[in-house]
């Protein structure tokens, strides 16, 4: 086999057999290929597809290029979860501490931010010395001790996503969606998932624009689990606006906090935890009663177990804990601004993906430098905005509309100009859009695969 | 300007600006971008294409990319042939000779072999202590003292479209239209050419499968041509069959100083080849009658004086020149093989693409081992084939049919058996079919432009 005949076949736009995509991943991880050939062959994909079987065998490769997390007897309970990255979305920090007080084992391996999209790891790392740097041993003792374990993504795990994820980056291939199931379902395959619950979002803040795509990416995903044995659940949402009013990385945690507390019952943050928290408990067979699992988890937050949980994780990964009680703990910014509203009326939108640039231009994301190095500069833990107002909400000319956490005051300002561009307000009361637009499970699909 | 949103704009489909084709080539010059990024933007190009200024702006871009060839008051003279590649092709040794023999300044900056094609550079080299390595001064002064000179292609000529040629052929987006003529023309430009004649070939030995594929590589490139201000003739020729007798390094050079000397009168090889000089002579307005221009090429065939200007270019570029007369001075085969016609009939057919891999299986065109380092060997220059006999020509059983010239046994038994797969021979006289397809030149495109 040679790669040069592996490029020339995808681009004619023919199947690969399964030796020829161990092939291709074996060859990327034992740099017997370069870069380059791999980059031409992501375009073809990109341009030419794979088709099922195809994206099985890929997420299959790489999910078997590096080690595995093994848990033992838990192994067929162990639930993952994963967000394809919204602007505001911190439901990864409100759904792990209150499904592991519901005794549901969840290993969550997370991301830092990249692009537009925050990273769990980096909202994580705000709460100080708070380690997600875990061996696969420590994971697994971590949830067999609590429950619960939020770690970074450890590099001998599906080290050939890893590769492949960098190429895609710097390449323009990332949008390609039999590329990013294979990305997503390899990763959950070698970190022990059993039970896979996908959050896939579409919108102005999503990378996914349209409904259609998200639906289409997430049949995709669950098709592939079911190929390979797994329980996928894709929960398709909206990410038109920002999820909760938080978005940078202590004030996300600080807002789920909050959530974990029992201090925010409502609104679009409680609505999904909940939405996700009551389908992991029905789809596991715990509940088979919407109404009676909701019950169950809220009072899980307010008898103070969600909370507490959330402390045993802190606790278990190095963090001071003190956080939960005195939010004044987290790195402080050098200043916050409070913007008015230039008029009265009900906000009737935020464009989430202005509200992406604002947090990217305040240094929420970080950036990595690379094809930018201009515009390489550490991660701002501190930095973010606060929306005083949502959809919906009435607000006066003069009431403050959102808050601006910084450290630089050039950036402020183009940051303030981003959210003023924002937000969308006039006279009539909007209608309330539903934030779930529809789910997609192994189950449904039984019939159309 | 960063990359990655070049490489997504193609992707899309979306013309680049001057400016960002400049950047392109600029940042591959100084390795400002990765080579991973370069060959996606290859592949986009080879599924989205350029337009025809996208075309120009590359070539031009990449013809000043390192230094030019400067012929001073003969610039608007200099001929430059170019091949796309044939099986048996010496076209490039019967032409230059005969038309500097005829007063033409003529530079032809030639490749080595490649894929299945071999090169005029490995084929001028089988000439014992010929240098085809010259500064572009020496290439200057040559063709001013004795009107001829075949070098290879100068590091410094072009060195971006060297770059971009070396990962397209190892990425599967060498057969891009566009990117074809951009390579061919920019090396043309740098070279100093004011007069190109190219020989665009298609069929089962060709690069190009169909005359409909070449007729519309040779419009893109006369059409580039014409943008940028140089006379473009191609002609589009067929390369179903090997051309003359001869395939390999030195079997090549032998046919070649045949023709030469006038011992080779008949047949594609000399219909070719005066075919080429007629053209150079008509554009050149030297004459306006075929007949003329063909009784005088062929007085100087006759007269010696081409023989004779082929003397002088292997003296001026050190070779040994009693090859011409000695046909022993080349390097010899170990052993040569003469193998018989199974069957009587005429032969109909002979596939160039299975002489093709004859030739490459006897180490005609070597191997530079890049993804397919098992391969890798040195250049054979004494092997080869030779065909007794040619289409139209009738063979009786146990006839040699052809000859096989090599230095290992166990590669001349597989050689042996695709030369007889590539024989088609039966009973009725097969059609003369025409070399030349059609020719397309800037004056006949200046109504299409």
């Amino acid at each position: 086999m040679d790669f040069i005949s592996l490029i020339e076949k995808k681009k004619q736009g023919k199947a690969h057999s399964k030796e020829e995509i161990c092939y291709i991943v074996k060859s990327l991880m034992e740099e017997k290929v370069y870069d380059s050939q791999i980059s031409s062959w992501l375009m073809a994909v990109y341009f030419k597809g794979l088709s099922l079987e195809e994206t099985a065998y890929l997420t299959e490769a790489l999910a078997a290029s590096g080690s595995t997390i093994d848990f033992g007897e838990l192994s067929s309970l162990i639930v993952d979860k994963h967000s394809t990255g919204g602007v505001g979305d911190k439901v990864t920090i409100t759904l792990i501490p209150l499904l592991a007080a519901a005794g549901i084992p969840i290993a969550k391996l997370a991301d830092r931010g990249l692009g537009y999209a925050a990273g769990t790891v980096d909202k994580l790392e705000s709460i100080p010395s708070l380690n997600t740097n875990l061996t696969t041993q420590a994971i697994v003792n971590q949830v067999k001790n609590i429950n619960a374990v939020i770690a970074s993504q450890a590099e001998e795990l599906a080290p050939a996503d890893k590769k492949l994820y960098t190429l895609r980056n710097i390449t323009a291939t990332y949008d390609s969606d039999v590329l990013i199931a294979a990305s997503i379902i390899s990763k959950k395959i070698a970190a022990g998932a059993a039970n896979i619950i996908l959050d896939v979002k579409y919108g102005s803040g999503a990378f996914m624009k349209t409904p259609d795509d998200a639906v289409g990416l997430s049949k995709l995903m669950v098709r592939v689990g079911k190929l390979l044995n797994k329980s996928v659940t894709a929960v398709v949402t909206s990410m038109e606006e920002p999820l909760g009013r938080a978005i940078g990385n202590s004030l996300e945690v600080i807002e789920a906090i909050e959530f974990l507390k029992g201090k925010i019952e409502t609104g679009d943050l409680a609505d999904l935890t909940y939405y996700f928290a009551i389908t992991v408990l029905m789809n596991m067979g715990i509940y088979d009663n919407k109404e009676e699992a909701e019950r169950f988890l809220r009072n899980l937050v307010h008898s103070g177990k969600a909370i507490e949980k959330f402390r045993e994780l802190i606790i278990a990964q190095g963090g001071d804990t003190e956080v939960i009680d005195n939010y004044d703990r987290f790195e402080l910014p050098a200043f916050k601004i409070e913007c008015e509203s230039k008029k009265s009326g009900y906000v009737q939108f935020i464009n989430a993906y202005n509200i992406a640039r604002a947090a990217k231009i305040l240094g929420v994301n970080g950036s990595t430098g690379v094809n930018d190095s201009e515009n390489k500069r550490p991660l701002d833990f501190s930095a973010g905005i606060y929306l005083n107002k949502k959809s919906g909400e009435y607000v006066n000319k003069g009431d403050i509309l959102y808050t601006i956490y910084s450290n630089d005051e050039d950036n402020t300002k183009i940051a303030q100009k981003y959210c003023d561009e924002a937000f969308s307000i006039n006279d009539t009361k909007p209608c309330h859009t539903n934030l779930v637009y529809t789910v997609i499970a192994t189950r449904d699909e039984e019939e159309d695969v």
